[in-house]
């Protein structure tokens, strides 16, 4: 499939889902979802740049003037209506006429003044989340999607190996984070998205980044990190630990991956998100570590980090063949220590593939 | 002042603002204005992260569960109350206790996900975004602000001395960019935002980035680049020939730096962002250029690329002592060539100040 039709096929099914959802139109403005309905990926600015599809109407591009030429360049905008506003004209005067009452769905990540602007010119409209109205747009993968996506894993796994080939001991987490950084760009990342190290009880916050406090021997280090390959996401977490494992870590290891390995052999077409992460929490439930499992099982991933599907107790939707996500079970002990075990996952046919092979065994490092 | 002082002055200040807009409050989410405001600049995410600054009561962070303690960390958030909701519950109706009927003004960059959120548990209420409501709240930097820039605009100089120093001649754009990103790092960026090279006709596009055209004796190339040091924002450019300039170059050349310095010479407090934007267009229209100059001259700088002021014929708003922005005219010829010079400067107390001071004579490079 070429570049130009896979953009027109995306937009005649976004266009179809918006009839599906009794809308009369989708607005998107720069990010994950233009770039995926376009292939033009402006950063997002205070400047408007705004796609409407709207049934019986075709595609409109409205960009800033001097914008014109990039975004014209970009694959799926070839054979787009593109209108311009220029700088000093009120961009939502241009957008008004774009606009015809009625129920708008929006990208999530519209910025706020700019959703503020379409309303105060279109007032007898009503806009909805993109996330509500149209759930799922991005979240079943082509062929070429899983691939890259598949990429990038074995980058993220190839990082993991070579990471846990260093000593750990003496160092900074922010030393640790930086060659981990170093390495999934030496692995094919074009950007790094993050790279969490938490060492001993900066483990016990599961977003904690990465500081200068220093590894010791006998701790438990969180390692969590990701980036873009060719535009899709890698994001793996391995939990290892400094020539021994701190008093109780091993047992609460060994229940995460259970846990882990419950969620993905739930995976399957017409499983709900909630079914599974309801394997991985049964699991920490039993074990009576319920309580310190504070999180969500998993994010779907592709051209954003987080996006659906949601792995969330309230989220009911089916899986569908192609969807990719993570799984990431984790265990919290204030003061003490944390462990989580992350893959990313698409659902296949009749069960479930990994992207990342990285050894779920504990890994020691020196 | 110490970090806790400053974000407490920050918030009291802002609070003043919203109290002076007529505005019941403030809903501020990650991005520039919580990092100014508390010190915490997590990654937007899907996840609702939100301060409420309202007169009469005191602040709160309301966080995701999981991110309480990484929160708590930040250098203003240690005498904030926090607030906490958990993945799977409802984050709104979290949001909704925090917010009393009034009108409030939300950060601009305020995903519309949230904004709607807002809108839908708190229908009594109405929202304006804080660009119209509380213009100007990060616009006049203190002391160690504008050092911070003046260090930013230092290293982006000697980013452009050292591209300077080599060869242009049968590169790509893509390398002469990729060669930039990396003199921005080595001298001391900590982040590079983007690196426009745009070649001959290429550069008659303003916002071109970087292509794998090769660029060729006899042309002009811009080179508009910028990062981050130590939080603040660099941004110049500047535009070079290769070898010899292309016909007609040089007279266009020196109308855009003739433009460049009228507009910096009628910088000081009390000057609108208007009369800078014209003393700009009034050289390049009394040359009969007035029609290639596409864009407005400038905008606002700090912990954005862009912000507020904008330099544009339409903001009547006085210039203030402390305000730093971007003075850059250019000239773009379809087809042809393109010519923009661009320095950040800071209003001093009666006149400005070029953070950028790497020459603006035309530079002929091999």
């Amino acid at each position: 499939m070429t570049g130009p039709v896979r953009f027109e096929g995306r937009r005649e099914r976004a266009t179809a889902a918006v009839v599906g959802a009794g809308l009369d139109g989708f607005l998107v403005t720069p990010g994950p979802d233009l770039r995926y309905l376009t292939g033009y990926d402006p950063p997002p600015l205070e400047r408007l740049t705004l796609l409407r599809l709207a049934p019986g109407s075709e595609p409109v591009l409205l960009v800033p003037r001097l914008e014109r030429a990039a975004a014209q360049a970009a694959g799926g905008v070839a054979e787009l209506e593109v209108a311009t506003w220029a700088d000093g004209d009120d961009p939502y005067v241009a957008a008004a006429a774009l606009l015809r009452p009625g129920r708008w769905a929006v990208t999530d990540r519209t910025w706020a003044v700019h959703l503020l602007g379409f309303q105060s010119v279109s007032r007898d409209s009503s806009f909805v989340a993109a996330a509500a109205a149209l759930p799922g747009l991005r979240a079943v993968k082509d062929a070429d999607e899983l691939e890259a996506l598949a990429r990038a894993g074995a980058a993220a796994d190839a990082a993991f190996e070579a990471i846990t080939a260093r000593a750990f001991a003496g160092r900074t987490e922010e030393d640790v984070a930086a060659e981990l950084a170093d390495l999934l760009r030496a692995n094919g990342h074009e950007t790094v998205d993050f790279t969490i190290v938490a060492s001993g009880p900066n483990a016990a916050s599961p977003h904690h980044d990465a500081s200068d406090r220093r590894i010791r021997p006998g701790e438990a280090v969180v390692l969590d990190f990701g980036g873009f390959v060719d535009g899709y996401g890698s994001d793996i977490t391995r939990t290892v630990v400094v020539g021994e494992s701190p008093e109780g870590f091993d047992r609460v290891y060994d229940v995460v991956r259970r846990a882990q390995q419950a969620a993905f052999e739930t995976v399957r077409p017409g499983v709900t998100c909630a079914e599974v992460d309801r394997a991985a929490r049964a699991v920490i439930d039993q074990a009576g570590f319920g309580p310190f499992f504070i999180h969500r099982t998993g994010h779907g991933i592709g051209l954003e980090t987080h996006e659906d599907p949601y792995i969330v107790a309230t989220n009911e939707a089916p899986l569908r063949e192609g969807m990719t996500f993570s799984i990431e079970p984790g265990i919290y002990l204030d003061g003490r220590f944390g462990a989580r075990i992350e893959d990313i996952v698409s659902v296949t046919s009749d069960g479930a593939r990994r992207f990342n092979e990285a050894p779920r065994d504990l890994r020691l490092v020196d």
